[in-house]
C-alpha cells in the first residue's frame, strides 16, 4: 500500500478503537477514494484492525487491482450486502460501523439482517474529518484545479458581450477546461445575468446579456480527483445603480473573513467577520447562506463556515470564503475564492481579479 | 394541478391504500419531479389521501410557488426532518411509507424518532414502477433527446482521426449538444479506442487513436429532464481482425430480442433471444451484462431487461437494448438502442445508422 493511503488507514483505525467498533463500512465514493485511491464507482472497503477488504463488481476487478495495492480485492458475484456480511462475521466483528449519512435505509436494513449476531453501529464523519485536513498533495491537486479555473475565466472574459445566453458560457467554459486536459467543471456552472443574480442557486438559462447587465459567475474546474470553486462578477461597461456599493461591501466582508482565518480559531468567528460587515452596511437581511464549505474531493464538504459552526480551524484545511448579497429584482454580489489555513493564518489559492475596476467590461 | 400531475398523484394515491399506508414521504430527486414538476433539488413530498405538501427551502420558494401548482408549498426554516414529523402528526398519518431506496439511514433514524407514535414503514419502488410506463409527453421528450444525440454522432464522424483523444471527442459531443439548446450529456461519454473497447465501463482517457483502431462511444443527451442513451462503434478504414464477426453477432442478437419486445413478455425472455444468439455464436462468456434498463428522467431506471427479469412489458415502457460482446486484449462491441413498447410489438426511438458498412470510416 501506498505511504499515503496506509497513513489514511492508521488514522481511520485509530478512530474506530476510540469508538469501540470492530470495523467500518465505507460505502460513500469520496471516501472509498480518499482511503485507497480507487477512481472508479461501485466499490466500498471494509476495514478491520487488521483486514482492508476492497469489494467490487466484476467491471473493476482489473482497475481496482492496479490501483489498490496493499487492499485485499474481493470480486462480488451476487449481493455486495451478503459477502459483506459473510466476511464480516468471519473476521468475527461485534460492532460494525456503517455511515449513516450514505447507507439507505433499504441496504442497512438488509445488512442488519444479513449480520445476524454481529451489531450494526451508525456513525458519521468518521472519514469525513480526517478528510477535512489536506496534505500536500491534495493541495497541489486543488492548485491544479484552481490554474485551470482562472485560465478559463480570463479567456472567457472575451465572450461576455450582449445577445450571448447564459448557457452558451457554460458550454465555451466547460469546452475550454476539457481542452486543457481537466475531466470538466466541478459542478454545473451558474451564469446569471442582471437580476437573476440574487437566485443564489440560478442555472445557465437560455437568457441574453443586455448591454450593461451584471454577469455573476459561479464555476469549479475537477480533475486529479480533486475540485476548486470560485464566484466572480463581471459589470457590461457600467456597474448598475446600488451594485457598486454592494460590491465594496461584499469584497470588505470577504478581506475581513479571510484575515480572520488561522489555525485555532472556530469557523462561526470567521463567518461572524464577514456576516458583521454586511450587517453594518445594511444588508444584514440579504445576506442569507453561510459563509463557505471545505472543498477537496467533493465540491462540498467539512469544514462549514457557517454563523454557528463551532469546529476550530486547523493547519491543512482548505475551504471557500463567499460572502453574498442578494436584491431581489435588483441582482446580487457573491465573491468566493478558496483558502488554506496556514501555520499562522491562510493562504488564499485563487488569485482571479476581483478589484472592481478589474472586472467592467 | 396540471391534469398530468393529478393523474400521477391520484396514482400514488391507489398504491398506498393496497399498501395500507397513510402517507408517502418522497425524497427520490427525480420521483419529486416525476410527480411535481418541480426542476430544482433539495425538496421533498408528503402525500396523504387528501394532502399534497411540498418541502423545500428558501432558495426554492418562487420557483416551486411558479412550478408546483396545487401543491401546498412549506418552506423550511430549520431542520426538514422535524417539520416533516410536525406535519404528518398533525394529519394524523399513522403509518408513513419512506423510500427505504433513497433515504439514508441517518435520515431515518431521526424520522422515526421525531415521528413518535407514527409508525415509519419502508417501502420500495411505489413511484418508481409508475414510472416505468410512460405517457406521450414523455416520449417526446426521450425523442427529443434521440434527435440531439443523433445529430451528434453524425457531426463527431469527422473528427474520428488517428492522433485525436478519447476526450477531445467527448468535449465536442457535449459542446455540440449544449449548442442545440439542450442541458448537455445524459452521462460521461464513453469514449473507447481499440482494446480499452473491452472494459464497458471506460471513461474517455487522453488516449490518441490510432490508425486502423475501432471507435466505441456511449452516449446520451438530457434535456427537458428526460435522456436517451446509446452506442455505436466505428471502425477507422478497416475492421480490425474478430471485431467483424463479433460486430455481425451482436447486431444479429440486437435484432433478434427487439423483434421479441411485445406487451406481455418478461423483460427475461427479451434478454434470452439476444443471449442465446451471442451464445451458439462462442461468445456466450464475452456479454456479462444485462441486456438493458429503462431510461426517462433518469438514465437507469426500470425496468431492467436482465437473464432472469420477471417484469413484464407493458406497453409504454422506454428501455435499452444493448448487447455486446467483450474480448479482453483485442476490444469489445456494443449496439444500442432505445426501444418503445407498442401495441402490438415495439417502435424503436433510435435511428442512427448501425450497418457495419456505415460505420466503417
Amino acid at each position: 500500500m501506498k505511504k499515503i493511503y496506509a497513513r489514511r488507514l492508521a488514522r481511520v483505525r485509530l478512530r474506530l478503537r476510540r469508538l469501540k467498533l470492530d470495523g467500518l463500512l465505507v460505502t460513500h465514493e469520496a471516501n472509498v477514494r480518499y482511503l485507497s485511491g480507487f477512481t472508479g464507482d461501485s466499490s466500498v472497503l471494509v476495514i478491520t484492525p487488521a483486514d482492508a477488504l476492497f469489494v467490487t463488481d466484476s467491471r473493476y476487478a482489473e482497475q481496482a487491482g492496479a490501483e489498490c495495492g496493499g487492499w485485499t480485492v474481493l470480486i462480488r458475484r451476487k449481493g455486495m450486502i451478503e459477502l459483506i456480511a459473510r466476511r464480516v462475521s468471519r473476521l468475527g466483528v461485534g460492532r460494525l460501523g456503517v455511515e449513516a449519512g450514505v447507507i439507505t435505509l433499504g441496504s442497512a436494513e438488509r445488512l442488519r439482517e444479513a449480520l445476524g449476531k454481529a451489531e450494526m453501529v451508525s456513525t458519521s464523519g468518521v472519514v469525513a474529518e480526517l478528510r477535512q485536513v489536506k496534505d500536500r498533495t491534495e493541495i497541489e491537486a486543488i492548485e491544479a484545479c484552481v490554474g485551470a479555473a482562472e485560465q478559463c475565466i480570463e479567456r472567457i472574459r472575451s465572450y461576455l458581450v450582449p445577445g450571448i445566453r447564459e448557457r452558451d458560457i457554460a458550454a465555451e467554459m466547460e469546452y475550454f477546461v476539457r481542452g486543457l486536459g481537466f475531466e470538466g467543471m466541478a459542478f454545473p456552472t451558474i451564469v446569471a445575468f442582471g437580476a437573476r443574480g440574487s437566485l443564489p442557486h440560478a442555472r445557465a438559462t437560455t437568457r441574453r446579456l443586455k448591454p450593461g447587465e451584471a454577469i455573476l459567475i459561479d464555476w469549479g474546474v475537477a480533475g486529479g480527483g480533486y475540485v476548486c470553486d470560485l464566484t466572480r462578477v463581471f459589470f457590461h461597461h457600467k456597474i448598475p445603480g446600488r451594485l457598486g456599493r454592494i460590491y465594496r461591501t461584499v469584497l470588505e466582508a470577504q478581506r475581513r473573513a479571510i484575515r480572520a482565518v488561522r489555525p485555532g480559531i472556530t469557523a462561526g468567528k470567521v463567518d461572524g467577520a464577514a456576516r458583521r460587515h454586511i450587517a453594518k452596511a445594511g444588508f444584514g437581511r440579504r445576506f442569507g447562506h453561510a459563509l463557505g464549505h471545505g472543498i477537496g474531493i467533493e465540491v462540498h464538504e467539512g469544514p462549514t463556515i457557517g454563523p454557528s459552526t463551532k469546529t476550530v480551524l486547523k493547519r491543512g484545511m482548505v475551504f471557500t470564503v463567499e460572502p453574498g448579497v442578494y436584491v431581489p429584482g435588483v441582482g446580487g454580489v457573491r465573491i468566493e475564492d478558496d483558502v488554506l489555513v496556514t501555520a499562522d493564518g491562510a493562504r488564499v489559492l485563487t488569485g482571479a481579479p476581483k478589484r472592481l475596476r478589474d472586472l467592467v467590461l
